[in-house]
């Protein structure tokens, strides 16, 4: 079929820009000098440009027009269809946005990024709240713009999560919020804290990030296809084909922070290198989802990472590079990278708590949405909810409502997929367990390769061919459920916490 | 004039790709993992396409139609003129070559680079002398194609020496050939050569590399505007404003071949800072032409790097770095790092046989484009020449005609670039000497920037403003002379070699 066959070259092309723009990000993350800066926005903005002009083109409109057809759809192969379905969704939401108001978007949030820089440094919600105001508007028209059946919520969280709505995450929401208020109250009451003073010390940056490469090459990162560096704030970023690249952040003072920061880039890095090469620059080479991409790091930074198996095989590694813990117990430290601890920021935050923090954020942004709370209400809303969730209120909005990048740039929607990410990982890794014989004891043995391949079958290579929920039932055989997190946390915490 | 002001808009687009472009060019080089070639050759592959579409499009080509007239360049400010010129002769030489032919001269270059590389591992000329004639018979088509008054070369030259012809270089090489084959056999055989036993030994890269900082930085380059990594191939590279980043390659036993390339990509690069601001993506953002480029690089790698007053300088900062030369008198350092020695490879040629291994290549280019010579007859006359000019004949044509990789890639026209950045250098340097007061005083105290301030005042800030032959007239007051060099490298190297 021509047509399909030019709007493939078509967007072939796209992924090529995309490729270009990808390094260019990749660099001034990592090492552009100081003055490179202003220069290097002038041309990542000609790119963007470039891409979205081919994207809302007359040409693509054609394409979109033509493909975009039952009748037609149905004698695509399932990966061509997949394309039409991705290209003709991006197509129209971004022509949904007239492009002043778009214009008007990208020049508030730009500026808001620095204000609310100086905000939170000030612990001054009163700077930032005129820009959030006005951000606020921009992302309840957009919503009204994309369109919805019944939540302008959902006209957002399409970007992130496609296929599910603020429904099913407040279903998801509901038990989980039940059930995990009272066994963290439980854990701290009656459960025996790990000790961790072992943990505090130096710990030279050339011993910990040996430790982060041998971590990451039991995972089977493929470093032919890919390369760590270091930046301020950790990312993993697919710049081509055979191009993924993770970076991490080191800490002297802290052993664990840059080595589940490399493991959990190295989770999102092996679903990129796992997409099928022939998905490359077809737009479907991604994840299948924001939440989809969080499960494969956090399988691996937590119920890999932080589980008893996999300190079984890598503490002797640990201790071969520092060797103070030789004097620690293997299960000391297993409990010691396990300490749950209720806390203000949601990027320190464990397993327990981790989850918590996103119901607040999703609750109040869906609120804003629907317009039942306005952005001067959010402090003191922000406030109480942290009390009710976690029993602690901020000293001040930095380390409260002001923490989080995510709405100074219109990021609204984005934060359900860290959580969806914690709970698909346990979906995920119940049917690994039951697919993959002694997959424990192989983790235990230092046996990583197995999960990597029946991650990379079942998920990886799909890309986005299917939506998250379609991806969940193929391989787990029902859509997002949260109970499979439930029982695997307070199994894990309850036994590390020796609840009677 | 509104005409003017949309074409300046149209070539900063310009600018921009190519800005991309050069990130992806040295991320090739320097970072890229084994697996990312192949992707990252289709995405330069794209950005070249979009920037040559650009030049040649209808759009240019009304600007150019518009703006390249007598009576409009006549009202147009010097800055404006030049760019009017560079773009409009860019447009008229992309557009002279049908693309058929030049796709085809891609693929015969691509495929010709490796066959060139196993040639030359396998000493076989037999094997590159198909792909060679392929070549040959394409450049002397776009010599044609291009136009010239005189002698096809002068249509190749030209993208790498405006201005200058055949003609001109013929009048430059013949006192240079005449004078400097009997001086050098004169060194040789009368001369006291140095001492360079004290060179050899291992030198370790993190000290080597710390020693190549120092140097750069001494030079005046600004790190935050450009970094310094390495690669099998050093270069410079232009990213984008504030960002002119430099390479080099170390090698453990040999101390000198780190810091003297430093120190040439280091003159390359402080031409590129130095480059006016309001020049950025103007399209004469660059040097003034191949030569003058190479002459920023051999002033400091050369004329200052193998000064008797820089050594002064900074003799004591690499005997601080390696102790052992604490034993060897500055007089001896001096000396062996002007050591002289015909040689067949010209990549490791010292100052004084450079200018032959250039010559040599001319009169073989020369002769082919003037179909004088035919490419199975390149093996024996290039021995021949050797032999002439020093003295030598290449035990096989690894060592011969096929060492350079230039040939392969279509680049004819290109050598002679090498040689006149020799010559002005050595021109320009004698203008600098007689304005800046006591510059070898000043370089002895290692105080360089004067001599970088200079050569941003008369040079580098000017960019493309002026081809090569008016700014040699403009800062030295003649056109391009060969008596500054012949003087320079007579009285250096007699007094180098203790010449009676």
């Amino acid at each position: 079929m021509e047509e399909l066959k030019r709007f493939k070259e078509y967007v072939r092309e796209m992924g090529k820009l995309g490729s270009a723009a990808a390094l260019l990000n990749w660099d001034q993350q990592t090492y552009i000098p100081k003055r490179g800066h202003e220069g290097r926005a002038e041309v990542l903005g000609k790119l963007a440009r470039l891409a979205f002009e081919m994207l809302v083109s007359p040409q693509m409109a054609e394409f979109i027009d033509k493909l975009d057809r039952p009748e037609v759809k149905a004698g695509l192969s399932e990966q061509d269809r997949a394309m039409v379905r991705v290209l003709a969704k991006e197509h129209r939401r971004r022509k949904a946005i007239p492009p002043e108001l778009y214009e008007q978007f990208v020049i508030t949030t730009s500026k808001a990024h620095s204000v609310w820089q100086e905000a939170r440094e000030k612990a001054d919600f009163a700077l930032f709240k005129p820009y959030l105001e006005k951000i606020v508007d921009f992302v309840r028209q957009f919503a009204e713009l994309y369109g919805y059946k019944e939540n302008p919520y959902d006209a957002l969280l399409e970007d992130y999560e496609p296929g599910l709505t603020a429904r099913d995450l407040k279903a998801i929401i509901e038990p989980l919020q039940r059930e995990l208020v009272p066994f963290l109250k439980r854990l701290l009451e009656e459960g025996e804290r790990p000790r961790r003073a072992f943990l505090r010390g130096t710990f030279p940056i050339k011993k910990q990030e040996e430790l982060t490469l041998r971590a990451l090459r039991a995972m089977g990162y493929d470093f032919e296809a890919g390369r760590q560096d270091t930046t301020a704030h950790p990312f993993t970023i697919t710049i081509g084909p055979g191009d993924v690249r993770v970076t991490t952040r080191f800490d002297p003072k802290d052993l664990l922070s840059a080595l589940f920061g490399s493991i959990h880039e190295g989770g999102h890095a092996l679903y990129d290198q796992g997409i099928a090469p022939e998905l490359r620059w077809t737009g479907l080479d991604d994840g299948a989802s924001m939440g989809l991409h969080e499960s494969q790091s956090r399988t691996w930074e937590n119920l890999v990472g932080r589980s008893r198996p996999f300190w079984e095989f890598f503490y002797p590694s640990l201790q071969e590079l520092f060797p103070r813990f030789r004097r620690v117990p293997l299960e000391d430290f297993y409990r010691a990278v396990n300490y749950v601890e209720p806390s203000f920021i949601r990027v320190e935050a464990d397993e327990v708590t981790y989850n918590l923090h996103i119901m607040l954020r999703f609750e109040l942004e869906e609120g804003l949405l629907n317009r039942r709370i306005e952005v001067e209400e959010l402090p003191p809303l922000w406030n109480d909810a942290m009390k009710r969730y976690l029993g602690l209120v901020p000293p001040d909005d930095a380390k409260g409502v002001l923490q989080d990048v995510h709405w100074s740039a219109g990021y609204f929607g984005y934060f359900p997929s860290y959580m969806l990410g914690n709970l698909y990982a346990a979906q995920l890794f119940n049917a690994a367990k039951r697919e993959i014989p002694d997959l424990e004891k192989k983790i235990a043995k230092g046996e990583l390769l197995p999960l990597r391949e029946w991650q990379r079958e079942k998920i990886h290579r799909l890309g986005k061919i299917s939506e998250p929920k379609e991806l969940l039932e193929r391989v787990t055989a029902e859509g997002p459920n949260p109970q499979h997190f439930l029982r695997y946390n307070k199994e894990k915490f309850s036994e590390v916490y020796r609840l009677h």
